[in-house]
């Protein structure tokens, strides 16, 4: 058995023989509200990994620096080993969810310009809201490594928003993380899927992601499912 | 009697006759923790109008352009009258308060660099925390004028830093206001006093500011009075 290097709330990574190679293996564990409410949805590991590697795939190919390497199977998949950097980067194209809260609008509220936000990575703290100044304020990362992912971010947010407009999804907001290679390279990191983005059906801002299960709003799975029908046509 | 304009939580905003200028009048009442907190500093309105005069000629003496035209009296300063940007721009050179509990540090931790915070000014919302893209986001402010302010706010804690230290205090963080004049310039506005400053004493990290009040450690109006000694020199 393969040594357990880290395990997430839905995600565990394995090491490799190499030792510059990891292994993701995507978990059916589904939490929400920094891991208050937990549950589990079937076969979301399977799905998750389709859906990332599409869209790692989609992303390369318009010059997209990323870390995994290869599908391997149902729940797994070969990735560069990176150092993560401790930053949820959050992209917004309208306003949902806390945002919406926090600032007193409506969902669905569409912004005048995407907003990019940082996350301090820390569950103990509770993934605090940061700026662009806290990194190297308090030394977790350089003003640099956080200019790229923010600018990353941004070009990832044109790709996909483009891209699932003809396939009537609206990119409402995702969450990236980025991690460090050997070389010291910034690399896209951990996963795209509807756990970490808010996909609203274009007529009907339907939800089709993780919010079906953080606000119980059933045929969970089913909205999974979806999104790979429509992103991979099939 | 000059027509209320505005009331705040620690000043009046009275009209005069000319339509460009306003009065700011200095009150006593002292609040905390969005006003869930309410008090009395003794003077605290006579001894603010003092300390706001103070910094903000020798602000101006650096380049920094401001809203105030001339100290009135007591508790009395004529201003220009700005259109408030609705931004609490907030600068930390050391952790302390909500900045040092979110981060999970010690009171005291000297920040590798500034760090320049906005929070959206919104009682209601309880004054949220935001970023750059906020305001264009929302609209209530442009890119160009954020910028504007946040060079203005690294500009002034350099000033003061400097100034402070050759008294022997330390400027922990201070959360500055700026407006639009007619014209369109941005002019640093509000106040800069214990209110809206943490001072600490450099050899003994004694606290000279509203924490005294916030966090019931008497002789509130004696720190006032020791920070007008310090930077006065009376």
């Amino acid at each position: 058995m393969a040594e357990l290097l880290y395990e997430g709330k839905a995600k565990k990574v394995f090491a490799t023989a190499d030792p510059d190679k990891v292994i993701m293996y995507y978990k059916d564990d589904a939490t929400a509200f920094n891991g208050l409410k937990k549950g589990t949805i079937m076969d979301k590991g399977v799905m998750n990994n389709t859906i990332t590697s599409f869209f790692f795939d989609l992303l390369a190919k318009a010059g997209i620096p990323h870390h995994q390497l290869e599908k391997l199977s149902e729940r797994e998949a070969l990735c560069v080993k990176v150092k993560i950097i401790p930053l949820e980067v959050i992209t917004r194209n309208i306003a949902a969810g806390s945002l919406a809260k926090k600032m007193g609008v409506a969902e669905g509220l569409v912004l005048q310009k995407p907003i990019i936000e940082l996350c301090y990575k820390n569950d103990e703290l509770g993934d605090p809201m940061i700026n662009d100044d806290y990194p190297a304020a308090f030394g977790f990362a350089t003003d640099e490594q956080v200019q790229q992912c923010k600018a990353l971010a941004l070009k990832i947010d044109r790709i996909l928003t483009d891209f699932l407009a003809e396939r009537k999804i609206r990119l409402v907001d995702f969450k990236l993380e980025f991690g460090v290679d050997k070389e010291g390279r910034v690399l896209l990191a951990d996963e795209i899927t509807p756990d970490t983005c808010r996909f609203w059906d274009w007529d009907t801002n339907e939800k089709l992601d993780k919010d079906r299960f953080r606000r119980d709003l059933g045929n969970v799975e089913e909205a999974y499912q979806e999104i790979i029908r429509r992103i991979t046509g099939k």
